[in-house]
């Protein structure tokens, strides 16, 4: 899966691919299968474009996919999917698919936890003036910053790491879980056991039926909008930082990017422009997630279920690659010191003029050194 | 503050009107006049409308605010708001507002489990068909429809829980605690310490400048929409039971309540239509403020910071609204089980075709009380 | 009316207030009386707010206003707003609130497009570094630059003036003109009279009822939109050019206007940050109509008709209000020559690689001047 | 290319692809050859994902194709792309995609307007009752619902056919056509008439560069939207009519369409259900290309122009793909009169209270026929 139209979609690699989407729903169907004790290693299409043609007659991928899995598993195909409905199926693997992209996510959120404490720390008495409505204001540090921009990555990871342990999804074809009750001897605690058998074979705490109570998938949504935003805002101050008049922050060179078709030395900061880019697409998909759990109405809404599942794989795929991108922008990231200093000193009129009006002496960087100590100390798990 | 055009808006009261900003702005500044150690009672503008109109010219409704209370307040003309820059008091004051405005949600929601709990166990025998993608499917009961109403407002009520404790946001005018470090002797602990005397008189956490980091924000606004997605959700259910063909549910009566401008004796389900009104508008506003987060740059946004303030006050007091509607909703709600069995009946044979297809026996409806069990266990705050 | 959390706000004046919609729904009300042979001049009520609070029964504040005019008109008590439904009262009313604001804001976008056209002329020879994905590209002019954002704001108007002739809105309780062919003797032919001599007396045009057909609506929502895009577009290039680092535009000087409540020389480009929150906030807003407008079902829909009257109201203030900052920023602009002469000399070896790498010989600015004057033929309505 | 997630997807068959822009691309770049005197058929990539996989390191994928295209075509290498841009490329080849996307919304617009049309006369007499805020209102006729149905979409055809006729996009490296106008001679009307020829070639319009000014692509993308806001609101209404309880509208049966995977002889309203779920999913997408529009900087901004790429494409399929739905759904819907009559008789009582309120005699469908008159009159171009 290649998107010709994301540049650097290839970072998400397999995730939340179509192929991982149908490896997902077989892995339910053989988990619920195991559950009931008839374990089986089923034969999966290879082929999801075929599945994906034959998708819209009934609305979701799951019916062609058992009549592949029927035709093509033969000794299981009578007790395949007994008990289960299409929307347990596809909601159970988008949740699979959702805690592979989440947690590559959260790799990358870890990595940049460490490269901005790092920049924090090593820039901590690096100077500069602080803008304030695009205007210079008092003096402050690029490790206060970097500080700040840390803040909103572990704001990021803290809310990510509420909302990434998604629950399985079954319920049967109402939510009642009526054919695993009469699948468990008409017994519905048997019936529960089954489901939480099925969850822990594939990794995933039990939830009651969430079929359309659909605040798992919009957590998660806000979490990778959340951390969007986090890297955006860092982005904005790299591309400032790295306009030509400003000359305070340098993208991570990279033999053969940033070129440009007909500008042959010319320098772009491609990592940020394209997070910026994510940063700007994520907050409407989580809105379309939030507007179909809103309208959810029956035991199977008529439309807003169906919205759901392109519009995550479309974030979920986006925001790992931003979050890879953000990685390798900040572990590089080049800071000019002294053209951070020699700005601080040209806007030293205005500057001088608000410290005389705040009475300030030195030191003039207020706490700079307790925030920065702060914002690691948070880094590290410790209260701040 | 009324809002002719969002019927309903008078049931937020004064929460989170011009006025309300106005006194949690004042009450900012007498908060950082105590930590210095300068009490002091401000008299503060009863007029919130001069204000607005001198509002363009800083950009901000703080600095009208300021020459207005140095004007009324010449005693302490001199201290007011020294270290302090106008996002600290205006963050601030949105932050009060913001968590009273969540105080009075999440007293709703408190109410609704209670109401939800006890419609879920009194129905846990009203058999009911199921519908998906609008058609009839096997029977549930209208326990367990609540039971999954309550789902969503029990994760409505635990997102709310985890965004709504927002803290001070207080960091001098560039994130710095520059000038309150000057005040304090120079003493950069000392400034914290201001700051913490600030906070606990305003009732409020502490947290290091979140000036340009807008996590705090962007989380409480996605908890706001994650309670309006439940309520949608559920008028979503009580629209389509009020119409005469299902007529399954009623709103409660109200004298006056529902009529029609031209046809006297029709009763229109006024609570849930506003209710789903309410459900409509709020995902967007949300991703404004996440697309305002992500915009940020330097260290006060051109613009990006200036959306966020009468965005957050719409969707908080929209909230408000919706939840006090949803509350009397579901604590009035009227349930016809004579008509839920009638179209059980009828949908039958479609019914009985699906049962025999999964081999299923009675009981049918599967754990439907071992489901409600678990809704109500944690809605009474047991494990589930 | 006022909104302290939106600076500027009082540029809108009485437009689409509160009132003004009361006035609008009682013009309405006297067309119908007087397209019926009973003319009137009905008293008013002058203080929405209690019409406001009681709105929320009815679900609309078409039926208190009723009884208020019933009481306050007792000559036409009888024979008041017979034949209509509350949502031809509503919608015609906002009909015209919708075309006031947007002759306000066609009479900007003539204003901004004579200080545009001046702007181009005048700084044709205003050679300046452009620049793309943040780095310095060939040198342009400002005049191309200004006749770039000419583009964008005639393309607004051309966007606007095809959405802003909106039609009445009268169709009777189902879109059927039954009551009002009752009315006009069961004659559907005289009904349509009426509706055409209402609609008359309202300076509106006729167009068959579009109580569920809304692309009225989300046609001048799009239309603002288009508007706040052009100005943001614009107020971003203005905010990047005041940056003291880059210095090559200024905003108009205004007394008292740009100020900080701490540095007090501080000069803050204080429309453009204004202009750019209106473009952040406004596309949310016509996606909530659209998807208003997509939700609609029966002959008057349960909640998605509610959503459209505050959003098109703050959606049309903000627009006036950002329209009027924008012209009053166009008409003032400073423009720094020689900064930008001296940003170009200082970009030299990069563009000196570029136009080597293209063959390029003087003239270097390619088709600058032929390119100003389409912008300005076309902003005389000429063809370009 | 296929999306297993979008059901239906397959409907929009090659339009829009990676490939069909790969191909677009090509086509930009012969055209502009073309101009120039150079006719050449250039060897084209087959395999856009290779394309993809190198074009973050340019952020965009121009620059990757132009490496594949001089090594494949090295006769023409030297010539190739010089005078234009990136943008150029990608934003043309962008617009050739929205064209061919347009037109086949178009083609289904145009069968839609048919079968409206056809609905509207035969059911000018089929009562049924109207149904405002989910109650039984006055009786209206399914050939006026018909009809109210058909002026949206007739309003969707207007606003598409004013926004569809997109310009090409050639500005040069900035704007200024400075490489262009160095090849021809160092004259710009020349240079002016190279885009020309290539515009003419490629059968576009001319338009001065937008290369910052978007309404063109905000235009489109607002059209597209209120295509689908027209067939959601019409899909509402049948899924609506599908229901059980209801009984009014059927979808078209297709053998093997509407199953489930676990009840065999339920019948699911699939069209409806995937159209409602492209409306809603539509909004929000626009949104964000007028976020980007109005984001825009300099002379090429730094992310908003790479979010338009896969936003319009999305965009476009999609409502290529609900396009044609609709158009099945339309050309075979099952109109149940008896039960339409039906149940108006059961809302008899209410009905008849109305009409007495209103001193309403027969004929009591109001001005039915003429307002259907007024639609088919406007369908087939006739003023109305």
């Amino acid at each position: 899966m290649t998107d010709l139209l994301w540049p650097g979609d290839a970072r998400a690699g397999d995730l939340f691919t179509d192929q991982s989407i149908v490896y997902a729903m077989v892995r339910v169907e053989e988990a619920w299968l195991a559950a009931r004790g008839h374990p089986a290693s089923l034969s999966a299409p290879v082929d999801a474009s075929a599945l994906a043609d034959a998708a819209e007659d009934g609305g979701n991928p799951v019916i062609p996919l058992l009549a592949w899995l029927r035709a093509h598993n033969p000794a299981v195909a009578d007790r395949l999917h007994t008990g289960l409905t299409s929307q347990d199926v596809l909601d159970t693997a988008l949740v699979l698919n959702l805690r592979a992209a989440s947690a590559e996510v959260t790799k990358n959120l870890n990595k940049q936890v460490e490269a901005l404490a790092a920049l924090a720390e090593r820039h901590r008495g690096t100077r500069m003036a602080a803008r304030t409505l695009t205007q210079h204001a008092i003096p402050t540090t690029f490790g206060l910053k970097a500080a700040t921009w840390l803040h909103s990555v572990l704001d990021a990871r803290d809310t990510l790491s509420g909302a990434a342990d998604l629950p399985v999804q079954i319920g049967g074809a109402a939510g009642t879980l009526a054919a695993p009750t009469a699948l468990a001897g008409d017994d519905p605690a048997a019936a529960l056991a089954l489901v939480a058998a099925a969850a822990e074979r594939l990794g995933l705490p039990v939830r009651p039926p969430w079929h359309t109570a659909r605040a798992p998938f919009t957590r998660v949504a806000d979490a990778l909008v959340t951390c969007t935003d986090a890297w955006g805002r860092i982005a904005n101050d790299v591309l400032l930082g790295s306009r030509p008049e400003v000359g305070e922050l340098l993208e991570p060179a990279k033999e053969g990017r940033g070129g440009s078709s007909t500008m042959p030395n010319k320098q772009n900061p491609v990592l940020s422009v394209l997070i910026r880019r994510a940063a700007l697409a994520a907050p409407p998909l989580a809105a379309t997630l939030h507007t179909a759990a809103a309208d959810a109405v029956d035991d199977r809404p008529d439309g807003s279920w169906h919205v759901e599942w392109a519009t995550l794989r479309t974030l979920a795929r986006r925001t790992v690659v931003a979050a890879s991108q953000t990685t390798e922008l900040l572990e590089g990231l080049r800071v000019d010191s002294e053209r951070m200093a020699a700005t601080l000193v040209a806007a030293r009129p205005g500057i001088d003029a608000e410290r005389r009006s705040t009475g300030g002496a030195e030191p003039y960087l207020g706490a700079n050194d307790l925030l920065i100590d702060a914002a690691l100390a948070r880094a590290q798990g410790k209260p701040c």
